[in-house]
C-alpha cells in the first residue's frame, strides 16, 4: 500500500512560507531547526519582503522558487496562508504542513476557512498536517528534518510520536531530550483537517525506524478505523496512548480545546483493551514506558529479580510489582550459593537479593549476572541508592556489561538521581532505562508483560451465526413506519429470536381475559406484568407477579396490577403474559450506541451488581468470540458464574454466545439505538439463557 | 511534658567516636558534614590513633576529653562501639547516636549486643537513635548539626523527617535538595533499640520549627500508642507517611531486612484512616506532598481553577482533579469579564482559563489574580507550557506576585521543566510548589483537601456502654478451664449479650427431643442447625433448616440434617435451637487480633459482598461512635442499607452501635482472638440488630 504521508516526512526540497529573519516568529524558528538540524535536501525560504532568510535566499512567493518543492511548511495568517496553498497546488506541491492557527478551533470563520482549506488540498492532491500545529519531524539520517518550532533538537531514535496537543508535543519533546529518549518521526496533528492519526499508524505500521508509537490522544477521527488498524499494529509494535478527558469534566474540556467530541471514555477504554493499545494514565508514565518499551526486550513471564543495595526501595518495589500482577522470582539454590561465595556475610542472597552498602561495581555485576541466568528469572530490576563513596558510573557500567546479551529485561533504579547525574547517563546511554524511584520500574516492568501477554493472547474470530436478518429488518420497519422508537416488548422478543436468542414465551394480552388466554397458550406457571409508556422499573411499582400457576391465579393478578396502578395513577396499556422461568442467575446484557465508538456492549450481574458496584464489563461492537470470553470473564463477581457455596454453575457458553449474537444484532441494525436485555438468566451449564426481559430503541 | 530526645537534636558539644582523617569513612563523612555545615557547639573527635583530625585536636578516648559532652556519634565496629558507650555512660554523655552496624539486623550474635547495647543506655540513663542508622540533623541557626554521612548538605526549612531507612533518608535527602526542600529536623531512626518514631512524634508536635512531618516507615514499635499519638498530632500539623510492605510479598521483605514484623497492612491502612496521617503511595507523592504542605495554605473546598496556555495538560489536569474527588469551579461572569478586558479572543475564560500560547507574563498576573479573587475558587493551579520564546522567569515571578498574600493555595506545573529550570527555582524559592507534570499537581491539592477535610472531621467519642462484665469474664474463664479454645454458640451468644447485643434466641439440644423441647420454649418458627467440630460452612453442607412452624417441622428437619451428615460422614454433636428472625438485611461483623496492631474490626454485608467483593470496612479498635459511623459509611454497598428499589431502610444506627459495642468487647477481653457474627440481621429501621450466628476463639 502507498504510504499516504510519504510526503511529509520524505521530502527532497521545502519551502518555509513565512520564513522570517526576526526571533521569536515561528517562521524564523522553523527555518533554524531546518538548517541547524541539517535537512539533506534543499530549503527554499519564502518571503516577499526579504532577499534572503538566515543566510539563504529567498523567493517572494511559492510560485517564484524555480525547482520542484515537495513539502511546503505555512506559517504566515490564515487568510494569506489559504492563498499561498493554493499557490502550492499550482505549483505542484505534494505536502503541506499548515502551522497558522485560526481554522476550526475557534469556530465561525474558522470553520468555513478550514473547509476551504480541505477544498484546495483535495483539488489539488496535496496531503495536509494541521492546520494549528507544530510540525513534524524525520530523524532519518537521509533526511533529517526537523520542521517545528520547539525550542529542544530531538535525538534520533526508535520512538515515533502523534500528538494531538502542539504544547504537549513540544514539552515532550524537551524532556525526552533530558532523558536521551531518541525520536524517528514526530508529528503535531493540529485539526487533523486531513492527515489522521490513522494515517500516521498505517504509515509507522511498516517503518523499519519505528519500534515504539507514542500517542498522545484528546478524540478519535474514526475510531472505527482506529480499532482495525491498532489492533493489527500492536501485533507488530507496541502502541502506548495518553488519552485526556477520563471524566465527565475532563472531556468538557476536551470538546471547549479543539471543537470535537471525545466520545466516552469507557468506549475508548474499551478501544485500547480490545486492539491492545498499552493506556499510560500520565505524561510521566508515558515517558516511562516508552524508555523501556523502546531499549529492553519485553520479559517472557512475571518472575522478577531484584537486586540491591539498600532494604527500603526494595521493598517498595517489590510493593508496587505485585501490586501490578507481577511476582518475586524464586532464586535457585544454585543461584543462591554462587553469591555466597563472594557476597558479605550480611548481604541477603534470597530476592530481593540485598547487597548492602557497601556493594561496589564488582557485586553489581556479579549478582546482575547471576540472577539473569537463573531460568526461575524473567526480568531484573536493579536498585542503586549511591552511598558515601559514589561510584556510580562505575555501577552503571557494570550493570551494563552484566546484562550486555542478555535476552530478558534489565530496569534500574538509582534512587534520586535524574538525568543529569552521570551513572543515569551512563545507564540510558547503553539502553538500560533508569528510574528516579522503585515504583517506576515496577510499574513499567508490569506494562511490558502486559503486552507480552497481549502478544500471546488469542484474538479469536467473529463468529458467524445463521440469522434471520429479513424477519429482524421486517420488525424495525414496521415500528418506524408506526413512528415508534420504542419497539413493543413482544416485538423486541422476535427481534432477540430472529438473531437467535432464547427468549420466554412471551404474549400481548388487551385485558384479563386475554391474559388467560395467553397463559393458557403458553403453559403454567406464567408471569404477568403490565405494560405502558411509564413503566420501567415493574417491580417496584408493584406491576408483575411471578409464578402464577392457573387461571385464578392470573385472575387475581391481574386485578391486584390493574388497581395498583389506577391508585398510583399510572397509564397501562394491557398485559404482558411470559412463561415463569425458575431459577438461573441474573443478567444483563446492554447497548448503547457511543456518539464516536458506534456500538458499546456491556455485560454484567443483575440488580445491585451493576447499580451499586458498577460491575460491569464493557466492550466494542463487533467483538470476536475470545473478546466476549474475555468481556464475561472480567466482572467482579465472574465467580459466581462458576458457582459458589455448592451451587451449580451457569451456562457460561451460552452467555458468551448471546454477547455475540447481540454484537452482530446491533452492528447489522444500525438503526438500534439502545438495548436493555434485563434480566437475562443464565441457567444451569448446558441448559441456556432465557431473555425474560428486553428494551429496545430505535 | 520534657523532650525525651532534647539531648540528641540539642546539644552544645559533640564527640565523633571513630572521627576519621580518610575520606571514605563515615568517622570522615560525620566530622566533615558537622564542620563544614557549621555546628554552632563544640566538637571532639576521638580517634586513639591522632593527634587531630580535620584541623581538631582529637582525644583517644571519650573519657580523655576534658570537658562536657553531651551527644557522642559512634561510628567505630560493634564490639568496640558497646567499650565506647559505656566509657560514655561513665563520662556523662546524654545522647548517644550509633551509626555502626551488626546488631539485631543481622541476628544471632547482633542480637545480644543490642540487648547488651540497651542495658548500658538504660544504666546510664542515655537516650540513643541507632544503632544501624544514618545520622541526625537540626538546622535550627542556634544549632547547625549535620550529623549524618549524606552527601548532601540539608536547606534549612520546615519539614521534620524521620526514617527507618538510612539509604531512602540519603536519597530523600538527596533529591530534596534539588527541590529546594528545606528541614527543619532529620533522623534516621535505624534498629530503634530505644528512641523510636513516636518518640520523635511527641518531640516535633510542639516543635515551631516543624510545620510538616514526613515518614518513611517499615513497621510499627508500639502502633497503639502510634495511633494515639497521631491521632493528636495530625491536628496540629499535618503527617506524610510512606509505608512499605504493602503487599504480603513487601513484608516478608521488611520482615527479612530489619528482623521485624511489619502486622497488616490492612490494619495500618485503618491505622492512618482513623488518625488523619496521609498515606504517601510512593516516594515520588511523599515529594510532591512535602512541596505543597510546607509552602501553601490547605484550600477551604474542592473548587479548582486552572490557568494555562495550553489545552492539552489542563484537560489532563482536570481528569486528575476529578478522579481524586475535586471539583473544576464555576467562574463568576465578573471574573470572566474582567478577563475578557485584556483576554485575546482565542482565550477561552471559562474554567479551565487557557490564555492560548501567546500568553506572557503580564497575562498570566491578571489570570491568576482574577481567578484568586473569585469567591467561587478555592484553589488555582497554573499550567505554562513555556513556548518558542521562553520567558518562564518572568511568568513565574507574575504568578509569585499574584498569588502572594492569597489565602488560597496556588500550585504550578510549568511542563517538563524540572528541578534545574530557573522557572522552577523562580517558583519554589517564593514558597510556589512546582511540578513536572498536572497530574502531580493535581494529585498533591486533592491531598491538601483530603487534610482539610480531616481537620474538621468528628472525632466522636469512646461510647460508654451498660456491659455485664463479670457474666462476660465468667463465660471466658469457664471455656479457658475446659481447655477450649473456641465458644459454644450458645456461649457465644451469652458473651454477647452480656456486651448488650440482641441475639437470636438459641438453645443447644442433644437430639431430636431435646430440639423440641428448646423449640417450644423458644416459640415457632424456629432454626435447626447441627453442631460439630468440622461445621463451619452450615449452610453448604446441609445442616441448617430454616422457618420450622410446629413440632413436627423440628422432627422432620433434624432427621434430615442427621441423614445428611452421616452420609458425608461429619461428626454431630447435637443441635442448636434458634429463634427465626424474618426479613433483615445480613451484615458480617468480624474482629482479628493483628499481630502488631492489636484488634481489627470488620464490616460489611453478608455473603458474595464479603468474599467477592471485598467490599468490607477495616477499623482498629477502639473505635469511637464517629469511627464507626465512618466505617459503616464506607461501604460500596452501603446504600443497600439506606433502602433500594423501594426497600425499606435498614437500622443503621443499631449497626453503628453494634459496632462499638464490638469494640468494647474485644478491648476489655484481651483473651478473645477473633470473631466472626455472621449474619447479623440488620432489621427495619428502629427494630434493631439480630446476632443470628456467632463464633467466638479465644
Amino acid at each position: 500500500m502507498a504510504d499516504r504521508v510519504e510526503p511529509i516526512f520524505f521530502p527532497r526540497s521545502i519551502a518555509v512560507i513565512g520564513a522570517s529573519r526576526h526571533k521569536g516568529k515561528v517562521g524564523y524558528a522553523i527555518l533554524r531547526n531546518l538548517l541547524v538540524n541539517e535537512f539533506q535536501g534543499t530549503l527554499y525560504p519564502v518571503n516577499p519582503n526579504a532577499e534572503s532568510v538566515q543566510g539563504i535566499k529567498a523567493y517572494p512567493s511559492i510560485g517564484d522558487v524555480p525547482d520542484q518543492v515537495d513539502l511546503a511548511i505555512v506559517t504566515i495568517p490564515a487568510d494569506a496562508a489559504l492563498e499561498a496553498v493554493e499557490a502550492c497546488g499550482k505549483k505542484g506541491v505534494r505536502g503541506l504542513v499548515v502551522i497558522t492557527a485560526g481554522f476550526r478551533e475557534i469556530g465561525g470563520i474558522g470553520v468555513e476557512r478550514e473547509n476551504r482549506l480541505k477544498e484546495l488540498v483535495k483539488r489539488y492532491g496535496m496531503v495536509l498536517v494541521g492546520p494549528n500545529c507544530m510540525g513534524v519531524i524525520n530523524t532519518h539520517p537521509d533526511v533529517q528534518m526537523d520542521a517545528t518550532f520547539a525550542p529542544t533538537p530531538p535525538l534520533r531514535g526508535h520512538i515515533s510520536f502523534l500528538s494531538q496537543s502542539g504544547a504537549l508535543g513540544v514539552a515532550i519533546l524537551d524532556h525526552a531530550r533530558n532523558l536521551k529518549l531518541g525520536f524517528a518521526k514526530f508529528a503535531s496533528l493540529g485539526n487533523k483537517a486531513d492527515v489522521s492519526g490513522n494515517d500516521l499508524l498505517m504509515s509507522w505500521e511498516d517503518d523499519p525506524e519505528t519500534k515504539v508509537i507514542l500517542m498522545y490522544l484528546e478524540n478519535f477521527g474514526n475510531p472505527r478505523n482506529f480499532v482495525r488498524i491498532a489492533r493489527r499494529v500492536t501485533k507488530k509494535k507496541p502502541i502506548v496512548a495518553v488519552k485526556a478527558g477520563r471524566t465527565e469534566a475532563g472531556s468538557r474540556a476536551t470538546v471547549s480545546h479543539t471543537g470535537s467530541l471525545g466520545g466516552s471514555d469507557i468506549a475508548a477504554e474499551a478501544a485500547f483493551t480490545q486492539t491492545g493499545v498499552l493506556r499510560a494514565n500520565s505524561i510521566e508514565e508515558l515517558f516511562d514506558y516508552a524508555m523501556a518499551f523502546a531499549r529492553q526486550p519485553l520479559p517472557n513471564g512475571r518472575r522478577v529479580a531484584i537486586v540491591t543495595d539498600a532494604g527500603g526501595p526494595a521493598i517498595m518495589c517489590t510493593d508496587f510489582l505485585i501490586e501490578n500482577g507481577m511476582e518475586i522470582a524464586t532464586l535457585s539454590d544454585a543461584t543462591v550459593a554462587s553469591m555466597r561465595a563472594w557476597a558479605p556475610p550480611e548481604a541477603s542472597l534470597r530476592n530481593p537479593v540485598d547487597l548492602i552498602a557497601s556493594a561496589g561495581a564488582a557485586e553489581y555485576r556479579k549478582a546482575v549476572q547471576a540472577v539473569l541466568r537463573d531460568d526461575g528469572v524473567d526480568a531484573v530490576i536493579v536498585i542503586y541508592v549511591p552511598p558515601i563513596v559514589t561510584e556510580e558510573v562505575a555501577v552503571a557500567s557494570a550493570i551494563v556489561e552484566a546484562s550486555r546479551g542478555s535476552p530478558k529485561p534489565v530496569l534500574c533504579n538509582f534512587l534520586g538521581r535524574s538525568e543529569e547525574s552521570p551513572g543515569f547517563v551512563e545507564l540510558v546511554t547503553n539502553s538500560i532505562p533508569s528510574y528516579l524511584f522503585p515504583e517506576s520500574a515496577a510499574r513499567t516492568l508490569a506494562a511490558m508483560h502486559r503486552h507480552r501477554a497481549y502478544l500471546e493472547r488469542d484474538e479469536g474470530t467473529f463468529p458467524a451465526f445463521e440469522v434471520d436478518r429479513s424477519a429482524a429488518g421486517r420488525i424495525v420497519a414496521a415500528a418506524r413506519a408506526a413512528g415508534r422508537t420504542r419497539l413493543r416488548e413482544t416485538e423486541a422478543m422476535d427481534l432477540l429470536k430472529a438473531y437467535g436468542f432464547t427468549t420466554a414465551k412471551t404474549r400481548m394480552a388487551k385485558d384479563v381475559n386475554d391474559a388467560v388466554a395467553a397463559a393458557i397458550a403458553i403453559g403454567f406457571p406464567v408471569v404477568v406484568k403490565a405494560v405502558g409508556p411509564a413503566l420501567v422499573h415493574k417491580t417496584e411499582s408493584g406491576a408483575v407477579a411471578l409464578d402464577l400457576r392457573d387461571e385464578k391465579d392470573v385472575r387475581a393478578a391481574c386485578a391486584r396490577i390493574a388497581k395498583r396502578l389506577e391508585k398510583a395513577k399510572v397509564l397501562r396499556e394491557g398485559f404482558v403474559v411470559q412463561e415463569f422461568v425458575k431459577g438461573g442467575r441474573e443478567t444483563i446484557f446492554g447497548m448503547v450506541r457511543d456518539k464516536v465508538f458506534g456500538p458499546l456492549l456491556a455485560f454484567g450481574l443483575g440488580g445491585i451488581y451493576v447499580e451499586y458496584l458498577k460491575d460491569v464489563a464493557f466492550g466494542l461492537a463487533p467483538v470476536t468470540d475470545m473478546d466476549a470470553r474475555r468481556m464475561i470473564r472480567s466482572i467482579r463477581t465472574y465467580p459466581m458464574l462458576e458457582g459458589v457455596r455448592g451451587e451449580a454453575p451457569s451456562d457460561v457458553p451460552a452467555l458468551e454466545e448471546a454477547l455475540a449474537r447481540l454484537s452482530l444484532m446491533v452492528t447489522d441494525l444500525e438503526e438500534i439505538q439502545e438495548v436493555d436485555l434485563n434480566p437475562v438468566a443464565a441457567l444451569e451449564a448446558g441448559n441456556g439463557v432465557r431473555v425474560l426481559d428486553a428494551r429496545i430503541l430505535l
